[in-house]
């Protein structure tokens, strides 16, 4: 089985979980607890800290574990916005989010908050000229991904930061769970307030996840309690999970430092061979996109029909994200991006990870020509 | 070493974790992925609501997992709170909640919501005729834990579902974290709509757990996005975490039908033990308690020092909940229960899995007389 599914979900590596087991079967006290089994707890919760704020160039007290990306977008929108109220009650995000920054906006909306969702080009980005233009006198936050899941396209993210140098009450938010490892993100160096990232989708463990939050920004929390998490995300913390999550970064960035330039030639073999066959058009742009994701329509064949014939030889990836994928709707990304309906249900997205190999790329290329061949024999 | 602090955390069971890092590194497929990982993800994921639906004798469409008890709590008391504000803004809970809920409730207050904290009498016990007293037109939530973390007390959790079966439109959440596997709790019989389980307080991992929904029941939820868990619960769902908590929950519901008698008779004789011992007072009410908790204070002697005497000579107990335990302030708990404040400040928590045996028992009583010896003598 060759696996080009890896902006859904990616395996955990072998050694984050065998550290998962150890922590939880040997180091299970409550970090809370005063006692040393509670002490040693406690102490790996703060290596893990340590680690993943040294990774991300930021302050261990700006690293709070959460159980994902979606808790990390909605706690960062939601709880600017449940704090910041009184300040204004407008905030700005993409036409290309995430749903769990989409919904989380929306169920803002209804709140009484107006939201702007910026337009995007052909390419999938935003301007921030059009940015520049939605600040108000009432926006407190803006939240916009670096890297798209569906068609990955990065976000100049940098500059909007260099932006806000002039607005610095405004609070912006990146949600970086599709960038972290493929694109480098200086935490220290852009002018970003908040951050979220997915332990599941960097070989981590499901279930696991961190918002940076940069020092002297305050959210209201979503889980109030024992006061965990400096006060932010109470609940007794995932230790295990949060030590997983700190070596696979770890594990991952440092694949990244050789597996960024395999991965972009296997992309580039992908795309090249591509657009050799009758029919394709490539979604994903060449230029500001993510290593890691392809995303093409054939044109007459719908994106399920193609998937599940990949899949009968051995070859999984996707019609579009994940969580949109049961809905059938096209995906709403490309729509933005001005690709019509028709091809946007024939959408199909490779996804990449450093354990992915430019062998298994070929087999995966071989088998979409061949699959495309047969169906359109089918169809006729 | 002999752990007896099983309310703050338990040891996750060796099958619970065979089963997360079999499901974990062999079926890692994101579960809202059309292909047939996905599939096989998915299905992973509806056994394990089958089971904990069946365990709990409700219905799998009324289970949604979670990250733990704290984020139960939140979802079921802010999630209520949110969507039914305009219907009413009063919520009525007991001045001994666990500080989930509690904080949750001072949260909503701040909100503007109205909460009744309902007082305890000297065994941790709310009044039924209290309860109903203070109910109002505007009443849309009551939130009481069904066995006390501190103390143990169980509230009259049946006889406020049956009161409320003249109140149909106030929802009844539970917080059921320290009860579930100790005390039957019938769900498809009580007037119960709302009830947290968090995984890692019966031999789960931490970082899961589940709320019940009872059918009908609408929430707003906290985590917004992918609608995962039917809209409630958006987020890649943690597959390996749900699997291992259904079977941690089977374990333990397996092991009580023999274990709740072995626990009882412990603790009996803990209790006995410690009423021998000068100068001990025990909290914990012989009526209506869970059997795994046993608080008393030792006259004189700080919980800090008594429990790191203890430790030395290897037993591993807690002073008050873990949540609370390093603010170092007196039980909320025991002084609502008109403990003294100098007679908190000793309080000790024993708390019992059904791993423990009457041997440990019988070594920790006797370390605790030996400790409680030493300490007076210093202390003169
Ligand atoms: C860009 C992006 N943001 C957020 C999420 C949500 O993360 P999680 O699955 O950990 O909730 C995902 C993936 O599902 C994503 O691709
Ligand atoms: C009664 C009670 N409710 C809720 C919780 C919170 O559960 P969790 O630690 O899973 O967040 C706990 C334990 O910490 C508890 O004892």
């Amino acid at each position: 089985m060759i696996y080009f599914d890896n902006s859904a979900t990616t395996k955990p590596f072998k050694e984050v979980l065998d550290s998962f087991v150890t922590v939880s079967s040997e180091y299970y006290g409550n970090p809370s607890s005063l006692h040393s089994m509670g002490g040693q707890a406690e102490r790996l919760l703060s290596q893990a800290r340590d680690q993943v704020s040294k990774l991300l160039t930021v302050k261990p007290s700006e690293i709070y574990f959460t159980s994902g990306g979606t808790e990390g977008n909605n706690l960062a929108i939601k709880g600017s916005a449940l704090l910041h109220k009184n300040k204004g009650r407008h905030l700005i995000t993409s036409s290309v989010e995430h749903p769990s920054v989409k919904s989380a906006m929306e169920q803002l909306e209804q709140e009484g908050f107006e939201i702007t969702y910026l337009p995007v080009n052909e390419f999938g980005r935003i301007s921030v000229a059009d940015l520049e233009k939605s600040i108000r006198n009432e926006t407190i936050l803006i939240s916009i991904m670096m890297v798209n899941n569906e068609v990955g396209t990065i976000q100049p993210i940098k500059e909007i930061g260099d932006l806000l140098k002039k607005y610095p009450t405004i609070l912006f938010h990146v949600d970086a769970v599709q960038g972290i490892g493929k694109i480098p993100l200086p935490l220290n160096k852009y002018r970003i307030d908040l951050c979220s990232i997915s332990g599941h989708k960097f070989h981590g463990l499901k279930g696991t996840g961190a918002l940076f939050i940069r020092e002297g920004v305050r959210l209201a929390p979503l889980f109030s309690g024992g006061n965990q998490e400096r006060k932010i995300r109470s609940g007794t913390e995932n230790v295990a999970g949060a030590v997983a999550m700190a070596k696979a970064l770890r594990m991952t960035l440092t694949k990244a430092e050789t597996g960024l330039e395999r991965m972009r030639n296997i992309r580039s073999m992908l795309r090249k061979g591509l657009t050799e066959i009758d029919g394709v058009q490539i979604h994903t742009p060449i230029e500001n996109s993510a290593p890691h994701i392809l995303n093409f329509s054939i044109k007459g064949i719908k994106s399920e029909v193609f998937i599940h014939s990949l899949e009968q030889k051995g070859i999984v990836v996707s019609t579009t994200s994940a969580c949109s994928s049961k809905k059938k709707s096209p995906s709403k990304t490309l729509l933005e991006m001005g690709v019509s309906e028709t091809l946007a249900e024939s959408a199909i997205r490779v996804s990449l990870s450093f354990e992915n190999s430019m062998e298994e790329a070929n087999t995966v290329l071989a088998a979409i020509r061949e699959s495309a061949t047969q169906l359109r024999k089918v169809m006729k």
